[in-house]
């Protein structure tokens, strides 16, 4: 298996460059506007990669919606009030600090310049700290600025004028739309604390220097869950959630040894928590933040309360108090999960003296959950009845016919894609009305009643679920 | 029913104002940034508008790539390279004609002002339009500027810096999307003509006059298809797929009788098109367009070539001949289409001498698809047995359990927000284990064991699909 040893605790995983180049041969993403150059940072998702990632979504919606009775959805605009990035302290300080060489201008995000990866924040927000550690332009050697703050929020002007009044942003993070409805939602759906509220959605963020494929892009996709409770309780909420976002990931296969939690450190902590935990994966280029828990306090709604006017208390009939809720966030991404389910499903080996590739993914999340082969497309027998299984398992799955190669060619396609099950129609099903079920991973096959193929995909499907 | 005469032909509708209301109260949809008064143009979607809203998507991605064979999904940036907005001619002419009052500098549409209503897209283009028609300031009657063009795309900055290189569009359709990333998914899907790319996503258009509720926002949502034809072929592909989208809509419950075609007269024809046709629906404001069938020709698929350099063309291994597709586009969106939907469902009627308020969504559409209500919540063992019943039916479908109220009132409840069924556990049900299934739109009652619930539901859905 081609790997690069970035930890020696952790399994192989393989390289980016594998990744990227299966994504876009098999239509999984693409760069963007591809042929005017592409632009950078951001990637559009192809046939294959718009199945999956909805497929991430769906399965996060089910896990923190609609299993549970004490979170509800809400889908707020990209677009707000830009009084709500004041208030956040978005716009006076969601920045990175941005360094400029003196004689090519250049621009390096601080912490990311050669010498410079380990910096504290309290050395990020030295002044002298260019000079303090000697740091010159990596690519002509020249001086450097003192480093400023860059915001990195999007911004655009609503309205037909191009005037400050009408200057608003493009959303850094979903999580907001859920503070400034927290009335809203709470009213209209009769909740009581603890609730939640999920949001999946795009954000935007004008990184200094985004990379890594789909791993940080200026344009994204956030699944945000805000979870508001009694003060009391939300250092022991905090604690619940942890395991229950690593479950997630693990349920749907991520190997538990490719996964760890790392809690901030103080003077890292964003300046809304009071405790922060990060589900952490080992991606191909290290260990990096797959989803954070958040301990926020009552930062947020304290924060619009005193800055909109509105009351934001909730009121307690048990005990008859009004009170801020504290909140407990769990912040993911449907991009960074759907990246980390290509990595991680990524499967090499060798069967007869040839590479099989596949992608191991849990059956809910596979673009494809079945593929319908003939064995001999020259037979218009069988061709139909390809066709007519097809058609029946379309009202209920996302399935694919594909007769353009010999069936071991055809069985690699699917393995390539993480295609779980291919059924087989062969000259014998002309007489046996059964077809074949092959297994991607064990490469086992089942013979099975064709009026019995669709019962047979849905009842496995149902067993990954258990 | 409240209704208002908009047409004589077509069945009434609700009120706006009833479906506003409505959609607050219950959680459908509330004003974006509502704390901090509002932001003009955007809305966001509460818990059960995210449920409908996407399950009208879930819908259209089924019947669009699902169930077919020659439909694939994309999802492509909206973020993309600012020449992909120059090559398709937004920057150019993507504008509306806005005039200005001398007086008291107010902006408006021209062809929205008092007696501009129904001027042709050639008077719209006379620069001396204002003073031939005599129009005026409708706020303070002062004189009105000659119309100029106000383009409607947003734009922002990308990079650390905002000069003239760095600005980019947010995409004002999905559509251009999947014209310069054709050639990616033709050959990673290895599609032959005729074939289609499907996208759902956000679009931002920067009205100078948004307005009824969801139906023009600044920040909106498209459900585009671009089906890419052999030219010969794309005037008979544009009639076929004229009854197919109709039949969706229909499908999904839409009267009939409130719907139209209507057919662009040749000056009023976009740019692109060949040939237009709209399908309307009767709204509490009008006719208006739900969504559009265009006829494009060549024209982005020939501009795509010209200005990146790309061969666009596709080989034909049949014919061997190499020619630039033609694209039939079905362009509607999930916003407009899920207000359609409320409104549309929408009924009022007299029971018992009380009004009862129901939506008639479709199954498939409604935000929960069972209820659950003990009709005695003050016996633990009823509680107890409701929520089993409800865990069961929470891995499979949207389901609510309520017990806040009587069961009279419990189901009013349900009736309004559309959900199609309540199963009411009762002491009987202690007893002989079975529950009480009530149809919304009947109002009918049929006892079921419960362990049979769960399927009697499903069955239900399956059959409503049919």
């Amino acid at each position: 298996m081609t790997a690069k040893a970035v930890d020696d605790v952790a399994p192989a995983v393989p390289e980016l460059e594998t990744i990227v180049s299966l994504a876009k041969r098999r239509g999984f993403v693409y760069p963007s506007s591809d042929i005017y150059g592409g632009i950078n940072a951001v990637w559009d998702y192809g046939p294959l990669g718009v199945e999956l990632k909805n497929n991430v979504k769906r399965a996060w919606w089910k896990a923190m919606v609609q299993e549970r009775d004490d979170i509800v959805g809400l889908d707020a605009g990209i677009l707000m009030h830009p009084q709500v990035w004041i208030t956040s302290g978005h716009v006076g300080s969601f920045s990175d600090p941005l360094v400029e060489c003196q004689t090519d201008h250049r621009r390096f995000r601080l912490d990311e310049l050669p010498g410079a990866e380990n910096l504290t924040a309290t050395d990020i927000r030295d002044p002298t700290i260019v000079q303090r550690l000697g740091l010159t332009c990596p690519v002509d050697g020249g001086p450097l600025s003192a480093p400023r703050r860059f915001n990195l929020m999007f911004k655009t002007f609503m309205g037909p004028v191009e005037d400050d009044a009408a200057v608003i942003y493009l959303r850094p993070e979903t999580a907001q739309g859920s503070y400034v409805n927290f009335k809203n939602v709470q009213q209209s759906s009769r909740k009581k604390l603890p609730f939640g509220i999920a949001q999946i959605g795009k954000s935007f963020r004008n990184e200094i220097s985004p990379g890594n494929f789909v791993f940080r892009m200026r344009e994204f996709e956030q699944m945000e869950m805000q979870y508001f409770v009694r003060p009391d309780d939300a250092a022991r909420i905090f604690e619940e959630w942890l395991p229950r976002r690593w479950d997630w990931y693990t349920h749907y296969g991520v190997a538990p040894a490719r996964l760890r939690f790392r809690e901030h450190a103080p003077d890292e902590l964003a300046h809304y928590a009071k405790k922060a935990i990060d589900v952490e994966y080992r991606f191909p280029f290290g260990w990096k933040e797959l989803e954070g828990i958040h301990n926020r306090g009552d930062f947020d709604l304290s924060r619009h309360q005193a800055e909109s006017g509105a009351n934001l208390e909730y009121f307690d009939p048990a005990t008859e108090e009004h009170f801020i809720p504290w909140i407990v966030e769990t912040a993911g991404g449907p991009d960074r999960a759907a990246f980390t389910f290509l990595i991680d499903s990524y499967r090499e080996e060798d069967v007869r003296g040839e590479t099989r590739v596949s992608l191991a993914l849990h059956p809910d999340l596979a673009p494809y959950k079945v593929a319908v082969l003939p064995l001999l497309k020259k037979r218009p027998e069988i061709v139909e009845l390809c066709h007519r299984l097809l058609k029946d398992l379309k009202q209920d799955l996302m399935a694919v016919y594909d007769d353009t190669a010999a069936i071991g060619k055809l069985y690699r396609r699917q393995d390539e894609i993480g295609t779980p099950w291919c059924v087989t129609v062969d000259v014998d099903s002309l007489e046996d009305l059964a077809a074949t079920i092959r297994d991607r991973d064990s490469m086992t096959q089942e013979r099975v009643p064709i009026e019995g193929v669709k019962r047979a995909i849905l009842d496995r499907m149902a067993a990954a679920r258990a």
